[in-house]
């Protein structure tokens, strides 16, 4: 919405500043301030109103909410916090060090501190570490009237009133989730469980995996779900917080893929050292496996030695291997997620996959034979009087390579789900790694079959 | 939630399966209908309760539901489609065949006919494409009282009346959006607009791109989006459309990434022709693009031919550069998408990736020095008496092309988005292919300024 703000220029008076922001919407405050230096949002944000200023630490998308909280007068930082929803404020806290946390945590009401205790408790990714504490009950013997006033009152309080959990008045245990749309069209003096629609609330535990709570909120078109630990709601995860979620793990899934470790940080604010980090591994790992093809070369130097020419067809055939094997990895990593394929159907997966890659290897093999039949024959080059066999070697090879590929790049997700990585490791610099090793095999093991007595 | 059940078992007797799915939740009862063959999903429909036959098609998840109404008997699918929510009836239309598709569309009222006839007329991944036109909407000079009232009323009617737009009553033009949660609160007798946030409201046009909506609603927290033509509204989007259409893009966008055309079905229901259609496109291009290596290899025979042992190192070198390249790549879509980079930055990008290639280069090529050293004094392979050399151009090589890799990586993307091209399309395969015939023509250049005058 504010593509034309300049992001080189710098604010002179943080108040003027503020006071032109006050207008805007906190999402736009959070996106301006982000494209300012850390001290100017924090002087910005200790001039907002308060509410508002709440409201701006309390969006997801303000990447310095932190370094703000870290760096405001110890006064203005407990009331901003006080102010945020807890499942903020255990993110703000799981980025501020020692001893100002200490120091901040003191100065929360008990039962702030101790819902952003118990949310920092969970592993990051999980229901718990994502879910909030703010959110909206009745005991099972109100009334709809009863509950309508209660979510009046409280309605300013909560993340959310849309969805309003029904207790059990003696165990708190949740009995019936119900909506605020069905809570307003009941009759007033009806029971609350009247409203509720008979069926067993869907819900999660506080250590389900955050990809399966976006799979169960999106499958169930919740605008929430209640995290369930024995028996009792403990927090509830909202559908905002899941598509924040979903974009996360889509954009660590494309960077995973991309043969790389996923970015903690945005592009551009991840530090020189850092990024070299992330990328240098896999790099090195890949690179060593890919040792393999020189010693493959070395081992196939004779036959290199008497027919020069099938070095030349080298890169075209491996990257066809690697090329196959990439696009079936993405198709696999995605229905593996998506729930489509499951860890059995591995070998319908191998039987589909099979015939898919002897056709894909036919087609490429007959483009490479009638590439070097025109090249032969229209006098672009020479390959020999045994131009024909050399044509045939390239086009079988390319048959066992593209199927190899096609096979190799289908499992392998699946023998990564199997032994417990994320299929989504799977990248496509790893693939064409796998297959360009066995590439050269196959086409030195194809060449030696049909150059026999010819050229080798 | 239905993971034991057996995908294979054929269902006898549909009645029987029907009574038994009838306490399950829909959405499961949906992906329980996703494993049967598509005629007992039909039977299954034509014997379940009608509102809950309509609530099951409503599931964009059942992915039966256009062969379901086609083969129903015309009245029962009548029924079905005039219960079901306009959006989910358009896409159903979308996949349904002539003449079946016009005698089900002169059979709908008019308001539906009207509503899907609409919904068609826009392109696909559009706001107007995928919005429902059953909102709820009253005049600015309604009450607080009446609005409730209303909400009351047309609840059941409405896809969702958490958000409710408040029109002008004479142009009926949008002026404010109410949420459920501040009307309820609100004082009976007090104007409507008394509840709304003095904001103008956020909305999209009907063609603004499906992940532009959720991009807006995603930012502002939104539970639906208002879709506005000249001022009024025609229809919004809600958040549950948004979840499905970024899920749908992610998966688009790790298929796009791996070298293919992105598929429109799951994996294993689509057919073997059309999976065939959707890899081989990009495979042939690839193909005939990787050809340009033999070129370029035929070009520097005369080197091969005088130092043989430059052709080993050609796969491990031409890989990291691909490897590099990809790397870059997945991080510059994915900052693309979430617009943590504009196009604007491509300058600032390329002056980070320039270094970061350098070293990461640096760091590949020392590696490959070391291995060279290593097998030669271990006695493992015999480079023979020129291998310093040899070791310097692996090492010199590795720097260029891993830079070169990076640098390419990162500016695909751009190039693509400047062209008006999604930056999703720059694949791994794709600049792979890119980086490989710069590679060796940087290899064998390198080769010839070290090794001139001892090896060539």
């Amino acid at each position: 919405m504010q593509d034309n703000t300049n992001t080189t220029e710098v604010v002179r008076d943080p108040s003027a500043f503020a006071a032109e922001l006050a207008d805007e919407h906190v999402a736009d405050i959070a996106e301006i301030l982000n494209e300012q230096p850390t001290e100017v949002a924090s002087e910005v944000l200790a001039r907002l109103p308060l509410d508002q200023a709440v409201e701006v630490l309390d969006q997801p998308a303000l990447e310095s909410s932190a370094e703000v909280i870290a760096t405001l007068p110890e006064d203005r930082a407990t009331d901003l916090l006080s102010g945020m929803s807890a499942d903020r404020v255990a993110e703000v806290f799981r980025e501020i060090e020692e001893p100002r946390r200490s120091a901040l945590l003191d100065r929360l009401d008990d039962d702030m501190r101790l819902a952003v205790l118990r949310l920092l408790s969970y592993p990051p990714n999980t229901a718990g570490s994502m879910m909030t504490t703010e959110f909206a009950s009745v005991p099972t013997t109100w009334s709809v009237a009863q509950t309508l006033d209660h979510i009046r009152r409280v309605e300013r309080t909560r993340e959310t009133v849309y969805a309003i959990y029904v207790l059990d008045p003696r165990t708190r245990k949740l009995v019936q989730t119900v909506s605020l749309r069905r809570l307003i069209s009941g009759e007033p003096q009806a029971p609350i469980l009247s409203v509720a629609r008979p069926r067993r609330p869907v819900t999660v535990t506080p250590l389900t995996d955050r990809e399966e709570v976006a799979r169960i909120i999106s499958k169930y078109d919740l605008l929430a779900v209640p995290v369930v630990d024995r028996g009792q709601v403990i927090g509830i995860v909202t559908v905002d917080d899941v598509i924040d979620a979903i974009v996360q793990e889509s954009t660590e899934d494309v960077q995973k893929f991309g043969g790389m470790e996923a970015l903690t940080e945005p592009y551009m604010q991840i530090g020189f050292g850092e990024m070299i980090r992330k990328r240098a591994g896999w790099l090195c790992i890949l690179f060593l496996s890919e040792m393999l093809t020189a010693s493959a070369m070395q081992f196939f130097e004779g036959e290199l030695e008497k027919a020069l020419v099938l070095t030349l067809f080298i890169p075209l055939i491996m990257s066809s291997g690697g090329n196959s094997g990439s696009q079936a990895t993405s198709l696999l990593i995605r229905a593996l997620a998506l729930r489509e394929v499951r860890l059995r159907d591995w070998w319908r997966v191998a039987l589909r996959e099979l015939p898919m890659g002897v056709t894909l290897g036919a087609i490429l093999g007959l483009i490479g034979m009638v590439r070097i039949t025109l090249w032969q024959q229209l006098g672009f080059y020479d390959y020999g009087e045994h131009w024909v066999l050399i044509a045939l070697t390239v086009g079988a090879a390319l048959v066992g390579i593209v199927t190899f590929g096609s096979l190799a790049g289908s499992m392998l997700p699946f023998v990564l789900q199997r032994s417990g990585f994320d299929p989504a490791s799977a990248s496509a610099p790893f693939v064409a790694t796998l297959v360009d090793v066995t590439g050269l095999v196959i086409y030195f093991t194809v060449a030696l079959a049909i150059l026999r007595g010819t050229l080798l």
